[in-house]
């Protein structure tokens, strides 16, 4: 038995051996266990560890893939996910497996994509929202506010809000239209299903390590604490969200579904794709100062499914966001909160300068002013029932490739 | 051995026969174990429960208290938690004991209270704070708007947003004066410690029982899915808020502290103490009526300890808060939100109509323009190191009495 009769890694596949994203499957017993993927081939990480395969020195006998979360490898820090990581490329990124009991081990721990269903693979204790891309900010302040001045704080600090991670579903979920209390024609406001039902581009970092309640974290340690990243869909009912964000922020609007991708994608896969941060003006507070100024190229797209046909309706690039990551979880923090192992920060939506590059329908279709025309005819303001959002996202450099998959979700 | 030896009952105590609130404590091993309190006692749920003491049809073999949170028992519903406190009331409210074997279990069961230390008695997976109160809305309008004037959607739906669970901490703790981004003297925004660090008087429900994503509760049904109440102080930085929450609310100015009392003291406990709610102009919508206008009749106070001396300054009611805990409820899963066992609810602050009855220091000093002058001489505007802030709510009618204990944090 060899290596390849196992993995099946197809051209350009968002899963060579460089990338390794952690995730969780349900197996023939209906029993959850974490997993990573190499090309179309899911590898059972609770096998794996079963069979003491991470024997290094920050995992053996730890039992990191036994749980059906991987909170608590994420708990263990970077020195624990490096060595999962390449263990796993060391056994899985050569040809042939000389070791017949390993290759036996091997064919039990491997699965064809098409035949797992994948599930959450991490608890979520706490959600937090950041508005992190300018243009969408600038977007945004034109629609709700008739200006696209910022407001006066958005340059000085991360603007966030804490979203509700109960409702925060998996990529493959259906999400259903809310109703809520909406202005009608007359200006009154009125009980009835939204009608502007959006979703939002973001990307999401989740929490690996925590820090203590009062110890800030500044944007100099902040990656310390970042495990991996997610694409996240802040789904958005814009009626209800305009009736009621005053003055304490976006609440039932969307609190209704938040979508995350299946596969948690670490930073230690994205360290090939380093790019320079947008320039900040003014030069922002201490805390929030980074010796190094970088962030990730990672292009991003959302398709839309409407009747029947698939159209990409929006590109962009995680880099054209104003604020870091690294910022954002110093602003978390920055007045003592305690992170938590699990908790998901996402950017806000992301969108660039052009009309085709913004990360929402209320940007696509100017709040509905100018909707879209899909080749197909189908004219579009904001989301129809049965329309499926799909978003995509993907690293390329110098011949490397690494993508996060599909975050892929019906609204019904 | 009788009864009356092993329950210490002192006149006027919060927690009569009548109340059998729930908690936790560390016992003589170092365990978390759940309990309740009668007078001066606590009593171990979890010697009892493991005695076979809960054989009624819903608890019986359920194993209800041997978690070392509330988690499990909340989510049992309504049945469940009558049974334990008929139960306990039945075993714990006669005065002699005749079966030796019970007396010996109730002897092992029996703490008194100042020999244990309480803990955090549920885990709480989200947090939402409302902003029900009239006067508070108004007064917070009027100085950091200029206008006492309520937002337009304020008296259709109760105003909320998604608070930080990860930073509750339990009555006893410090809490830690925050840094952040402030505006200095010439207006421009500058990174320095909080002048304005601030108490918050509230009451915060707790949920005991789970809906489904997607399936809204009303108003109506909103009382079913709550197990019980606990005084809630979010902690606030007013000048870190004021720079920080427009437009989404805020955000690092509250998450680095809220505290709650130990004791969760049920809906039964209170249903004596039901009263008349404020009347609503205009009537709600339907999801937000309920066939009752009714809300609990609780007396509560904040005392602050200052220079060594405690006095009192704040005494307010619950039941002047304009929307009700079932329309809270209703509102927060009117879009299809998913309520979690042990999820934290809280009214925002609660003030009265006169200056004696504001439940913030923000509106006792009106933004530190009429700093209060203490018995003690002590003049304060906010919060300042060394203060100890103390509130406890109280029931009174007929004779009978409940009370919620205290909930005391210093602030360093």
């Amino acid at each position: 038995m060899d290596y390849e009769a196992v993995i099946n890694i197809p051209e350009g596949t968002d899963f060579g051996p460089n990338n390794i994203p952690f995730g969780a499957f349900i197996n023939e017993h209906g029993e959850q266990h974490l997993c990573t993927r190499i090309g179309d081939t899911v590898i059972d990480l609770f096998v794996l560890d079963e069979a003491f395969f991470f024997d290094g020195p920050n995992l053996d006998g730890m039992m990191a893939f036994q749980d059906s979360t991987l909170n608590f490898f994420m708990s263990m820090g970077r020195p624990a996910w490096r060595e999962a990581r390449e263990w796993i490329q060391d056994a899985f990124g050569q040809i042939s497996m000389e070791d017949v009991v390993n290759a036996e081990l091997f064919e039990r721990a491997c699965y064809a994509i098409e035949d797992v269903e994948l599930c959450m693979p991490f608890e979520i204790p706490n959600y937090t929202d950041f508005y992190s891309s300018e243009n969408h900010a600038r977007n945004v302040g034109m629609m709700f506010r008739g200006s696209d001045e910022l407001m006066p704080n958005w340059k000085h600090i991360p603007i966030g809000y804490h979203g509700r991670a109960s409702s925060i579903v998996l990529s493959g979920e259906e999400v259903k239209r809310p109703s809520g209390m909406i202005l009608n024609g007359e200006g009154n406001p009125e009980f009835k299903v939204s009608e502007k039902v959006d979703f939002e581009l973001e990307m999401g970092f989740v929490i690996g390590t925590e820090n203590q309640l009062g110890q800030p974290v500044s944007a100099d340690d902040a990656l310390d604490h970042i495990f991996g990243l997610v694409l996240v869909n802040d789904w958005s009912a814009r009626d209800i969200q305009k009736f009621e964000y005053q003055p304490l922020g976006p609440f039932t609007a969307k609190n209704w579904a938040t979508s995350i991708s299946p596969w948690v994608i670490t930073l230690e896969a994205l360290d090939d794709f380093k790019t320079n941060s947008v320039e900040q003006d003014p030069i922002p507070a201490d805390y929030l100062r980074r010796s190094e100024n970088q962030t990730f190229d990672i292009e991003m797209e959302v398709q839309l499914t409407a009747g029947g046909e698939r159209t990409s309706i929006c590109r962009t690039n995680y880099k054209t966001l104003y604020w870091s990551m690294e910022q954002q979880l110093a602003q978390q923090t920055v007045t003592g909160c305690n992170l938590k192992t699990g908790d998901l920060l996402a950017s806000g939506t992301i969108s660039g300068s052009e009309p085709g590059s913004y990360g929402s329908m209320l940007e696509l279709s100017w709040n509905g002013e100018e909707p879209m025309v899909l080749p197909n005819g189908e004219i579009r303001a904001f989301l129809e029932d049965g329309d499926e959002v799909i978003f995509n996202a993907y690293c390329e450099r110098d011949g490397k490739r690494l993508g996060f998959g599909e975050l892929r979700n019906k609204l019904i």
